[in-house]
């Protein structure tokens, strides 16, 4: 897969063409918040993704630089995905999402001291997120 | 149309339910920064919508309370779309994906004195772009 083609010379469209879909930073939140790292994992996200589309997802991620695939060294079949620079850098669009979503969706149940921490300082909140990244311990972890 | 039916309780996804996909952020974009206020406006923006996918999305928007639709008192046949409440604070997510876009996109364009603005202090540009839209002094207005 090439990457993907550009619309126009604007910054919010270039952004729009690789992640402007219902599914990519759905990605990005389960690698990033809720520690998921293979295929598997993704399908079990309770947005129920269809595999057609997360295969197609990932490899558009990957592609464009969002994510990178490593393979387990005991057994070469499973692939872990993980975030890039790049990738980590779409935290602050992720969470500004999540104010607008935590605002205006009456059925939201994301976490209420995340939603406030993302509001109060979200630098703050991007470094307790990469470090999670970094040591296993993810805020969002379910199991 | 009915309002857009949710996949989780997650505020992220429902924000991608809502915006996500390649064109609602590029309309609130044209409304707030370039001015635009009508279908055929919007048509002529660079990215090169196809109109059947600009009535549908123009219809999802007003649906989910995004923009508004007035016509025009003189000739009733004429509409022109406005942001609401809730499209103005999707700007936060939008500035933060044209930082994104603008820090990776070796071909962008957009202002280098908008994209510092949005990076030093998002709240007074969200100000100013506010104040735009009630004055009719958009800032990145191109005609």
């Amino acid at each position: 897969m090439k990457e993907t083609k550009h619309r126009s010379a604007c910054a919010i469209a270039f952004g729009l063409d690789i992640v402007g879909d219902k599914w990519s930073l759905i990605i990005v939140r389960d690698i990033a918040l809720r520690g998921k790292v293979s295929y598997g994992d993704f399908l079990k996200s309770e947005e129920k993704i269809a595999t057609n589309i997360l295969a197609s997802r990932l490899v558009s991620l990957e592609t464009n630089g969002i994510i990178s695939k490593k393979n387990d060294s005991s057994d070469k079949r499973k692939e872990y995905y993980s975030l890039t620079k790049k990738g980590i850098d779409l935290l602050p669009v992720l969470l500004e999402m999540l104010i607008w979503g935590a605002k205006y969706f009456s059925k939201n149940e994301s976490p209420k001291w995340f939603v406030n921490q993302a509001k109060k300082d979200k630098k703050i909140l991007i470094r307790q997120i990469k470090s999670g990244v970094k040591s296993g311990k993810y805020l969002l972890k379910r199991d």
